[in-house]
C-alpha cells in the first residue's frame, strides 16, 4: 500500500490548521457567542456548506461570484461552497418560514469559503456567528441587536475596551434626497465608504466622477460623513441637517429610541456611540447598521457587523420577509487577540495533569481519574510510566498549572503531592480529600 | 436588483438544513462530546476542509476516490472536500508533531463530505466527532478510548442502553496464522464482515472464491466469528483455539487488561462486551478495535467506532506516530434519537417567554429582561405589542413551558403572573422576587 516517496503535508494557500492553543480560544469564543444567543431566545439551525450555484450566485454582485468556489458534482449539477451564511438563512427562510412561524430568531456558526486574494490576516475559509431576527419591523429587535453586540463582546472579555458604531440609512438617504442626489445613492455610498481609508479629497474626486456631485454637495456630504462627537453633540447637529425631511427625521428618531433603550439598559455612553459615516453594503441595509471596533486595535476593523433589511429573501419567496442581524467575525477577532497577546499560551483542555510512574498501580492511577472526572475536574493521565522528569517536562509544554504526583509509597500512605507548576509549590493532601481539594483550584488565569 | 422570476429555494439531493427542533439536540451532542473529550485532556484542533487532492487520495481506496467532491480552484489547484477527518489529521499530524511533541491527544468535531449514492439515513454531509491518542502503543491508551466513549454514551443519555463492542486485530490475524490463510486476510475480512447481513453461507462461498478456503479453514473462521456469549465465556473458547499461537495470545491478553481495568473502574459487564466479529477497516486498525451500538436500535449501526492502528501518516512523514481513537457518528446518532422519538419537541433554547403587551412599559420589560438574563436566566422577548393570545400561541408553538405575564397594571403593581403553558398554572410572584424564583425553576424536561 505504502507509496515510495512521501506526499508533502501542506494547507492550501489561504487556509490554515488550527493548532490547540489558538482553537481552545476559538472554541471558547463559539461558546460564548451561542450562550449569549440562546439567553435572548435565538435558536440554532445548520445548513448545507455545498449549495446549488443558482441559489448562490442569485444574489451576489460580481464580486462574490468570482470568489465561489464552483464546480460540478458527481450528478453533474452545479454546485458551489457559501460564501456567508446570509445566502443560505435567506434560501432556507424561504423554504421552512411558512412552517416554522414568525417572528424567527435564528443563529449560526459556521465556515464560508471565498476564493479571495490573500492578503496578510486574509483567509479563504472562515468562520462567521450570526444571528437574525426576521419577519418583525419593531425597533424591539433594533435595540435587541445592539444589547446581544454589547452582551457578546463583554462575555468575551473585552467589557469597556470596545466601539459599537451605530447609523441609520435613511439619514444618508434623507441627506441625499435633500441634496437631490437620490438616484446618485450607490455611487455616493461607495466613495464614502473609502473615506476613512483614502481621505477627503479623494473621495470628492470620485463624488465628481462617479456621481456627478457638485462641489457644495460634495461639502455637505463630507461634512456629514464626518460629524464627529459624543451622540448628545451628533444627535442635535444631525436633525439641524435634516430638518422638515421626513426620512431622515424618522432616522433619526430611530437612532434616539435604540439609544435611549440601551442606554437605560445600563449600557454607557461610549459603548454605543452614532456614526454616520457607516454605511455597510449598498443596497442591502435599509435601516439601523451596526460595527463594533476595539478600541486598542481599530485598524483590524470591524468585528461584528449587521443592520436591518427590507426583504431577506426576495429572490426565492414572495413572502416578504424584513429582519435584523449581525455576525461575529470570529477569525477576525481571534487574530486580534493574537495580536493584542490575549492568548493564552496553553494546549491543554485539562485542568490537572496526573504522571504515570508506579506501573504497578495502573489500576489507582484510573480509579482516582475516573474519580476526579466524575466531580468535573479534568484529568489528563500520561499513558506511559516513564520517568517523572519526562512527564513533567512535557505537562509544562502542554502548559498545566496543577501536577498530581502519586508514586507506589504516596499510594501505600494514602495520600498523594500536588504541585503548582508555576510557582514550584508543592503541596501534600490525603487521597480522601482529593476531590474537594481540586474542586477548590482556582479559576484557569 | 430583483429578478423577476423566483429561484427555487431547495437543497441539494443528499444534504439537508437543521431546523431548531433537531439543532438544540445535535450542538447538545456536540458540546457533551467536547465536555467528555476535555475531561481527558484531548485538545481541539480544526483543520481546513478544503485540501489538496493529492492528500485526500492519498491513502483512500477507489471507493473512496469516487466519492471524493474535488475540483479545480481559482489558482489551477487540484482540490477536494475531506471525506472523514483521519486523513487531514495524518496531514497535520506530520506537519505540526515535530513542534506538538508525543503522545498528542486531539478532538475534532467538523463536518465532512461524500458523493455517495444516497439511501435513506445516509447524507453526503455529515459532522464527524473525532478523538485520537498518537504518539504512544501504551495499552493505557486502549483502555482510555474505551472509557472516553463509555463516558459520551452516558453523558448524551444512553446510560445502560448500549454495547460496546470490542475485539483486536492480533487475534484474528493469530487464528489466520494458524489456518495457514495469513497470505488471504484481505478477502477473508471483506467476506466475514458480510456476516451478519449475508449469512453464513454466502460467506463461506465467497470465502472459497476469492480467498482459496477449504471447507475446514472456513468452517474455522465461521464458527470463530459466531463466538456468542459473555466476556468470561468468550475468552477461555479464544484461549483454546489461538493457544500457542503468540499473536492471537497477545491480542487476548491485551483484551483481557482492557475489560479488567474497565470494568474495576465501575462500568458493567454488559457494557463492554468481545465480539471477535468485528474487523472494521481491512488494512488500517492493527490492535483493538471498537463499535458501539445503541440496544434498542442495533441495526442502525455503530454509533461510535475505532481502533488501534501502526502507523497514522506514513503517506506524508518518515515519523512513525501509532496511535488510536474513535469517532462519534453525530448525524447516525441524532437519526437514531429522531427514530427512538428522544428529539424534544422545543424549538427555542430560551428558559422564559416575556410577551410585549403593555407597549408603553418597553423600557421596564428590557430591564426585567436584561435582569434575568444577568442571572443566567434566558429569556425571549417578544419584540411587538401584539394580543396576549397571539403572543402565547406563538410561545406555545415554540415550546415554551414557562411564560411571564406582566402588563400595565402588574408593573404599577410591582408583581407578574408566571403562566406554566403544560400545567396551565399561574402563580402570582412580587418582581423584586422574580429571579430567585426564576433561578430555582425545575430543570429542563
Amino acid at each position: 500500500m505504502e507509496k515510495k516517496e512521501l506526499i508533502v503535508p501542506r494547507t492550501l494557500k489561504g487556509f490554515r490548521d488550527y493548532l490547540p492553543e489558538m482553537m481552545i480560544s476559538r472554541e471558547r469564543i463559539m461558546e460564548t457567542a451561542r450562550t449569549v444567543y440562546r439567553s435572548y431566545g435565538f435558536a440554532p439551525i445548520d445548513t448545507p456548506a455545498l449549495e446549488y450555484f443558482e441559489i448562490l450566485s442569485g444574489k451576489g454582485s460580481d464580486e462574490t461570484d468570482k470568489q465561489l468556489y464552483h464546480f460540478e458534482d458527481h450528478g453533474g449539477r452545479k454546485v458551489g461552497l457559501r460564501f456567508d451564511l446570509t445566502v443560505p438563512f435567506a434560501r432556507f427562510a424561504a423554504q421552512h418560514i411558512p412552517r416554522l412561524g414568525t417572528p424567527f430568531k435564528r443563529y449560526h456558526i459556521a465556515p464560508v469559503w471565498r476564493g479571495e486574494n490573500t492578503q496578510t490576516g486574509r483567509y479563504r475559509e472562515f468562520v462567521q456567528c450570526d444571528f437574525d431576527t426576521i419577519g418583525t419591523t419593531s425597533i424591539v429587535s433594533d435595540i435587541e441587536t445592539a444589547l446581544v453586540i454589547h452582551d457578546l463582546l463583554d462575555a468575551i472579555g473585552f467589557e469597556n475596551q470596545y466601539t459599537i458604531r451605530i447609523n441609520n440609512r435613511l439619514i444618508l438617504s434623507g441627506l441625499l434626497e435633500k441634496l437631490g442626489l437620490s438616484e446618485k445613492t450607490v455611487p455616493v455610498l461607495r466613495a464614502l465608504d473609502k473615506l476613512a481609508k483614502a481621505g477627503r479629497e479623494k473621495v470628492a474626486q470620485e463624488m465628481a466622477e462617479t456621481a456627478n456631485a457638485t462641489p457644495d454637495q460634495t461639502n455637505a456630504l463630507l461634512n456629514f460623513a464626518e460629524l464627529k462627537g459624543t451622540n448628545n453633540e451628533v444627535l442635535p447637529s444631525l436633525s439641524r441637517i435634516l430638518t422638515s425631511n421626513p426620512q431622515g427625521e424618522e432616522g433619526i428618531e430611530k437612532l434616539n429610541t435604540i439609544l435611549h433603550e440601551i442606554h437605560s439598559a445600563g449600557i454607557s455612553e461610549e459603548s454605543v456611540v452614532i456614526d454616520v459615516s457607516i454605511a455597510r453594503g449598498l443596497d442591502y441595509y435599509t435601516g439601523t447598521i451596526y460595527e463594533t471596533f476595539l478600541r486598542e486595535l481599530p485598524t483590524i476593523g470591524s468585528v461584528c457587523s449587521g443592520g436591518r433589511y427590507d426583504n431577506l429573501a426576495g429572490l426565492y419567496t414572495k413572502l416578504p420577509l424584513p429582519g435584523i442581524g449581525a455576525s461575529l467575525g470570529l477569525d477576525r477577532l481571534l487574530a486580534a487577540m493574537e495580536e493584542l497577546g490575549r492568548i493564552e499560551k496553553v494546549s491543554t483542555p485539562a485542568r490537572v495533569f496526573l504522571p504515570f510512574f508506579a506501573e504497578e498501580r495502573l489500576h489507582d492511577y484510573l480509579e482516582i481519574a475516573a474519580k476526579l472526572r466524575k466531580s468535573g475536574v479534568t484529568v489528563e493521565f500520561y499513558p506511559e510510566a516513564k520517568k517523572l522528569g519526562t512527564q513533567l517536562k512535557y505537562a509544562d509544554k502542554r502548559g498545566f498549572v496543577f501536577v498530581l504526583v502519586i508514586g507506589s509509597e504516596e499510594f501505600d500512605r494514602g495520600i498523594c503531592q500536588l504541585k503548582n507548576m508555576k510557582t514550584g509549590e508543592t503541596e501534600e493532601i490525603l487521597l480522601t480529600d482529593l476531590v474537594s481539594r481540586l474542586m477548590t483550584l482556582p479559576a484557569k488565569t
